[in-house]
């Protein structure tokens, strides 16, 4: 019958090819992961397929670099081996979940026979279970696929990319050593995937599209902010649009920026509650009449400690899955196809648009006398040295809240963590999105910024970075240890401690020696010289900076909320 | 009623300080992990529960490295924040799953009332869902604690330790922020958990015990091969005491491997079927009519890739769970009790007791005239270095099967992950046992067997050697890449090679530079040089050895079980 079932294809490709082509369709040209001997022959067929094998120097950090290649590019391809390979990787997998990446997981397993007979193989917990991991993955996947028989294959690949990329979120895809050379349908390739967002019922979509242009023309003091759930689910075209058209005030959240082109007259700065800067945007939000909010995504984190004083009375919230009109929720009408409606017609005519703050890289507004670089000196400083289309990494600590003070030029992509929070995850994600900026062949520059702490849990993808020959500007902030931590609970605390390393020497370690070049910076005039240099600027080669900052200082954003979340892991009822 | 609870307590402790105090009990002395905001506060209690906090540099190793502890010592403990730590820990936990290590697992997690809210907080899936990673850690932990009622936690604490003991598994603990600091009974504390096992139904156990006196007195060649078993579920004394009274030959497995003293005269070497060594190891045992085997755990890697020629109606199997007669199956029969009758009511006068084959570093049969340190030659002569009660760790990959053919000095504890297989586990392992070894203050020396491409995942574990002041010897085996799996699939292929490193120089970087030696070893006999000096036998501080080897050299017992894997991998109906 398997026979039967090949002669009858028109063109019998291997499910690996079939799978990996489809990756390059989507527009996949590396692939992270770490080999094993369930996943090796499948590996064979990357390089006729288009694809770079990345060769991880671990799993958590290549789910790490996928996540960040997903978010500079648009989709990213992860390869483990079973039990042990992708368990590592879960973590970073569950961030993509948590954070809307479109990542796809793709495991390496044993054969289905093996499978079926139970054999008691290494990678398994002994039990005959080849399901459990799955069962695992299952929890922060929105796919499973498990490629069992060849006859369903094609179809369900093909389903799961388009679920991954609809949903932005990963899939999970388990490959039996004894699927990866099955034919299957090549014939289907010669048609792409459909990738195409479901349009919204036109009835219930105009109903919403009234209500909004009803509201906007009713409100005194209309604005605009943009969340996190406006760069996953793609809508940063029509935000702009709206703005262009309506010319209302608009904001960002934390994990909002970048969304928003900062230039813009329009953009009135970051609003998270009191945490926000410039501190005219929480006043314009909070007394707005009418908050029309895009994707948002109200974590602790993204609202310093929930610290919003806002009305869903005053709110309109356009979601992917949902809009809601103040307190009428409207299920399954998506904001994209109201926005594009909204936009068409409104007319700004009618419309009350107050001007919005100025935001500015206020560098010389917290300058002091000391030459110590301080947190609240330092981010308005790197915002002067960034340039269009930088992309910005930075790691959930000091660095997370810190670049809320940061203006980005125009077209900067921003990828940060702000609610899986995985310490570590940044310099994973940094080697992504410095190898995504590179397979596009734009020539942008990579920023990362990183704790002392956090660098500890991944250090060794500076290796892959060297290897790939990628050319990240690093800033290492060197200031002892866990600084979140410390404002959270144990200023002091031994646990908040770490080893101290001779940081930079791991680029000689890597071999970068003649390649790479790294700099100590403690001052803030060393900083500034360096941040002028046309050389460090053009970032033609991997620059790795020890950045020595005071161990106590943080930023303002990241005092408030870990004050707010000390609070509320204490509290009693 | 919270505080009509806490009056009637007579000795009011905190949750954090009993669970402590318990894990001190049963022998914990330091604890992995790494900190985390939902963890912070019971991380104050530690030092007055004489506990010792590792600060890892991340959790993956830290879960290595509780694995390894728990080897040397009996207990071990890994403290992990919610979502993000516990899920970077999830494939070390499960290894220690899989191999039947008892590793507590406490995850500080949100509070109760912040669960109770469905809270969007960080380090969640942003679903509201806090129960989902405890779901995965509960397929792979014998026991879920969930400490959310006061009125319950003395008793799920204790429950679950004993658990985790007499399982020999992981379990795993959530701690709510908001409990660490609750009341409940401290006068518990006077009565150490009850640890015993249960004992076998007496009927039961004395109709099993007369069946294997019969079968051992009609036997003409009886032989004992012992497994992984008998040391997890520790009769290591009952196997010795079993051979000192019948005489009989006894052989180990590779995960085996250190339940024997292999000085003893009976001690007939390693039987893995075809991987056998010596060759007559697989002659006795597989020509023998009764084969009696002790904890057996018959995967893939542990049989050289399923070659065992053995026969169940030849063979009784000895579990912690159930014993096997021939085919009669005797379930909840463990095999402690059994052995221990089988031990008093033998005699030997009636029993054909074969000489055992001798077991020999074969140094000289392996050497050849060329400089290169070849793996046949390299393992039997590392034999000769080692010394009584040496802990030894080898990683999955070319040492794990060299092993083999090293015979052990008495007393050695063999560490090694031959079943779960997780590349870079031995160096968070050697991390642990080495501390553990510390922590008991008996002197024994910690040498690790790690190929320099696993070393890649888990490199940084060197720091917390260092930070602690270990004292290991590491082996890193530089062959350029992943041996083990070039043998299985893609010799030449780009996917198995690595990027070098100047791995010594990570010793400086992580501060070692002046408390710390490093090598660089080519040669046989700069091998030997090295191997005879005192002060590196001495092992008075963390030393570090480059061992150049060539890329496609392996173990026999490698090559072997490669080439099974291989074809299994591959198999069709």
């Amino acid at each position: 019958m398997a026979d039967e079932r090949v002669a009858a294809l028109k063109e019998p490709i291997d499910v690996a090819e079939y799978l990996f082509k489809r990756l390059h369709e989507v527009g996949v040209r590396s692939v992270h992961g770490v080999p094993g001997d369930y996943n090796l022959v499948a590996l064979d067929y990357l390089p006729d397929c288009g694809l770079k094998w990345v060769g991880s120097v671990n799993e958590l950090n290549a789910a790490y670099a996928a996540d960040g290649y997903a978010r500079v590019s648009k989709f990213a391809a992860l390869i483990t081996t079973f039990g042990v390979g992708e368990l590592s990787a879960i973590n970073g997998v569950a961030g993509s979940f948590s954070e809307h990446i479109p990542v796809v997981h793709i495991v390496g397993c044993p054969s289905t026979i093996s499978q079926r007979d139970g054999m008691l193989l290494h990678h398994t917990l002994g039990n005959g279970d080849f399901n459990v991991f799955a069962n695992m993955s299952a929890q922060i996947s929105c796919e499973v696929a498990k490629l069992n028989n060849p006859a369903e294959i094609a179809n369900q690949i093909d389903h799961a990319l388009k679920t991954c990329w609809l949903r932005s979120q990963p899939i999970y895809i388990m490959l039996p050593t004894d699927m990866v050379q099955s034919k299957i349908e090549g014939a289907r390739l010669a048609t792409p995937i459909d990738m195409s967002e479901p349009e919204n019922d036109p009835e219930a979509e105009d109903f919403v599209v009234a209500e909004v242009l009803k509201n906007l023309k009713e409100a005194k003091h209309p604005v605009i902010l943009v969340d996190a759930c406006a760069i996953r689910h793609r809508v940063v075209e029509e935000v702009h649009q709206l703005v262009d058209k309506t010319n209302l005030p608009v904001f960002v959240t934390p994990m909002g920026k970048g969304a928003v082109d900062e230039n813009h007259p329009n953009f009135g700065g970051v609003y998270a509650g009191s945490g926000s800067h410039p501190a005219q945007a929480k006043e314009i939000i909070e007394s707005s009449d009418l908050l029309l909010t895009i994707g948002a995504l109200k974590s602790d984190f993204n609202t310093a400690g929930f610290s919003y004083r806002t009305s869903q009375l005053n709110s309109i919230d356009f979601h992917s899955t949902h809009c809601i009109v103040r307190y009428s929720t409207y299920p399954g009408v998506s904001m994209r196809g109201v926005l594009r409606k909204v936009i068409d017609q409104v007319d700004p005519s009618t419309l009350s648009a107050q001007p919005s703050p100025v935001v500015e890289n206020e560098v010389e507004e917290n300058l002091d006398d000391s030459p110590t670089i301080t947190q609240a000196w330092f981010w308005p400083r790197v915002g002067e040295f960034m340039i269009p289309k930088d992309v910005i990494i930075t790691e959930t600590g000091t660095a997370n809240f810190g670049i809320w003070d940061t203006r980005f030029p125009e077209g900067v992509t921003a990828l940060s963590q702000v609610l899986w929070g995985s310490i570590g995850w940044s310099v994973g994600a940094a080697q992504g999105a410095a190898l995504a900026a590179k397979d596009a062949g734009n020539g942008r520059r990579t920023i990362l910024f990183v704790g002392d702490g956090s660098f500890q849990l991944t250090a060794q993808e500076l290796s892959t970075m060297i290897r790939h020959k990628l050319n990240p500007i690093i800033f290492l902030i060197c200031n002892d240890g866990f600084t979140i931590e410390r404002f959270i609970h144990g200023m002091e605390a031994e646990y908040n401690d770490i080893h101290t390393w001779k940081n930079k020497d791991l680029v000689k370690v890597f071999g970068g020696e003649d390649t790479c070049k790294t700099f100590t910076i403690k001052t803030k005039d060393e900083l500034n010289e360096l941040l002028a240099d046309e050389d460090f600027q053009a970032a033609q080669t991997l620059q790795f900076v020890e950045l020595y900052m005071p161990k106590e200082d943080a930023p303002r954003a990241l005092v408030m909320t870990a004050e707010a979340s000390a609070r509320n892991n204490a509290k009693l009822e």
